[in-house]
């Protein structure tokens, strides 16, 4: 099988891969490694942190980088055998193989389509893409994850904390619109397989895939679950029940200072772009608990760990 | 005059340029030949094959690349002596000469309009962009032709072929939408300018622009066009008399294994993006007699050689 | 306070700039200051002279080149507190402390948005952002201001006249739309900044910012203005009464060779994108007195010399 970077389970040793993160950050690692290959970055959907610190880190590493913005021009038809007379312009297993011939390294986000749980669940459109492609696949988030961003997020927590293991709390919170699972289900999943103490609080009929949540403990009390803990990570996602649709119901879920009070002096955590005084109030993320920038500053060396992680498995 | 890659006369050796291609996809030629300069990539239209090709060809040669997406932001105004006061916001004389100020190399895609055929059979578009450019520019599909393509399936058939003239039909396929006739059309001139022997087969009233077929045998029958050929190339194309409308007639034209049999072990060729089931059926796509993929690979090899000739002639 | 290029008054030596860009031109400068270091590139709004120029300057000074196209996707909150539960996805503060932890430098372009005289007059956006940014920022056209052009509009008049105090005068023109003051408003600032005699005509209701045309003689007799004149440059904006409402009054307004002819053998100079046969006329734009493309290719030499600049400000 290719070398691809799906989520937590691709990687063999986690814990080194976030230490060669940190290292690359404090000595600011440019190296050669990426010569005369080249990086394809596959956007289906809008993108800031991950197209800047995907290509920054690339570039660090001596790659070329071709970007492909998808979301206006092409709509991927998913389906094997499909009839392809409507608007679909082309088959998923053609663009991936395609693309495949050109680059060394894929990088794509898909995000959730918010209208089928069980399609998003499953991962439809990334796991057909690594299937075709012949070279390795990056995940930049999926309908179902963000291992980019749980790997910076890691990265972050061992910056400040060391190899200690935490108390986290992976918290539900108010948003104007319906977001996906990716980012919460994905830092679940890494939080609870570097072996910290996870504890998730959501209103009810918001449970994340128990895929990527089994070992943490299920709250529907914020204030409980930030009691004491050394890490709050806050992070709005649409419910489980009413799929894809906002709601104005928990707007008392937003983080505030009172509620950061109650936690063990600990710091908070958020993936960004955020919803400032909805998501979190100004005073908690503004305030020296909060990690949010160092978080989106780490992707770049989460981005660069990764595809040197790859181009050294592929020598 | 600049040194243009427009059509198959833009060059001298067409033969000695296909050979080139292919050993560059051999060696895998990386090389210095382009360093200090900049292609810029010009879309007015979307683009993933091309636009992903040209660039990593560019990155291969050591070129700087800047690309220009046109198509939401810019309306180029074609008339000489236009009062420019509705809605095209710059002349197209001097967007070429603006644009041919900042690089060494222009590689520019504007597709067929498909309301004038004789607008767009007479290339408006490219011929005033090459004659106001002062650097050579490269035909990413003009209104009438795709060079860079045909250049990559000449490139296919010698890869599989040599150097043997071959029986090739050019065949029109069902497609829910109108289509550019500029594929077709080049592939004619080339498969002809290349000694092959060409039978173009398409409902009545779907002839192409005959400037691009003499010398190619025309036929409505399609069973009677593939029979005995050692090429099948299937591309869709918009009607000449009901120009730039889309037809559900003619659905019976769709390729298939029956069809296919009626070759001589024939190869099946295609550009993609492809509307399967509808063009052709899965069963010929994923035969072991479809080219489609080294086509797609290809165009990276193609446009390699072109841009290295360009900087070669240029030198 | 970070190092930024924002008008006229961030350059100490403006002169000395200006003699370097020129430079630039004269010996096709090529150089290693950027190595390993990146330029990220944000457009907020669309952009061809400005983007291709700036990029190219990057590649000539061996900077890697991240763009990020902000307009479709993203708008950015603006105000300090803001409960951001509408349509406003990432404050601006957030936004400029992201992207400026990724790259060395960051451009970025951020119009007027000709609804708010006072908002734009006073460089909200951009103002903001240089304030949250940690790197330093160029000003690629904000609301109030086009520095880059107007570099290239001071390099152009050296390249023909050495540094000779010119008579200039700036005039408004007609235009289908109604568009930002920034490029007039920079340009004054820098023509009286440099020691030139500067005329504005425009129609009744049509001034500027006073903070950039004091120093200017203003007059709304157009023909008043161009007799005996080195330069005409024109340029259209809104009205400061009616902001941000385009007009059809003052269509005379048009630049022609009748007009032309009252300058001493003056040169026309315009930044581009220009509708033709409104602005100005095809006999003007075309003759031998019209600057316009040498200030679009300028627009190269001034981005080479400012990212130098800066570059070296920072070792």
């Amino acid at each position: 099988m290719k070398n691809h970077y799906y989520s937590f389970n691709s990687i063999y040793d986690p814990s080194s891969l976030i230490r060669r993160g940190l290292e690359m950050k404090q000595k600011k690692v440019i190296s050669e490694i990426g010569k005369n290959k080249t990086i394809g970055l596959v956007f289906l959907n809008p993108s800031l942190r991950t197209r800047m610190s995907t290509h920054e880190a690339a570039n660090r590493l001596s790659l070329h980088v071709i970007t492909f913005n998808g979301q206006d021009a092409w709509s991927w038809e998913m389906e094997e055998g499909a009839i392809m007379n409507v608007n679909k312009t082309e088959h998923i297993k053609d663009a991936a193989r395609v693309i495949s011939s050109y680059v060394d390294i894929i990088g794509i986000r898909c995000f959730a389509g918010l209208k089928d749980i069980e399609e998003d669940r499953n991962d439809t459109v990334i796991k057909k893409f690594m299937s075709y492609s012949s070279v390795p696949v990056i995940n930049l988030e999926s309908a179902a994850l963000h291992p980019c961003q749980s790997l910076a997020d890691m990265i972050t927590m061992r910056e400040i904390y060391g190899e200690k293991k935490l108390k986290v709390a992976l918290t539900w919170a108010p948003h104007p619109k319906a977001l996906p699972q990716a980012v919460a289900q994905s830092f679940s999943q890494w939080a609870i397989g570097m072996g910290h103490d996870v504890v998730i609080a959501h209103p009810e009929g918001y449970d994340l895939d128990t895929s990527f949540t089994t070992g943490a403990k299920i709250t529907h009390d914020q204030e409980e679950a930030i009691r004491g803990v050394d890490i709050v990570y806050a992070k709005s996602w649409t419910s489980e029940i009413d799929y894809g649709k906002a709601t104005t119901a928990y707007n008392n879920w937003t983080l505030n200072d009172q509620k950061m009070e109650l936690s063990d002096g600990g710091r908070f955590m958020h993936c960004l772009p955020i919803r400032r005084n909805v998501v979190a109030t100004d005073e908690v993320l503004d305030s020296y608990q909060s990690l949010i920038y160092t978080q989106a500053e780490n992707r770049l060396y989460a981005a660069q760990a990764i595809i040197e992680k790859i181009l050294k498995s592929e020598q």
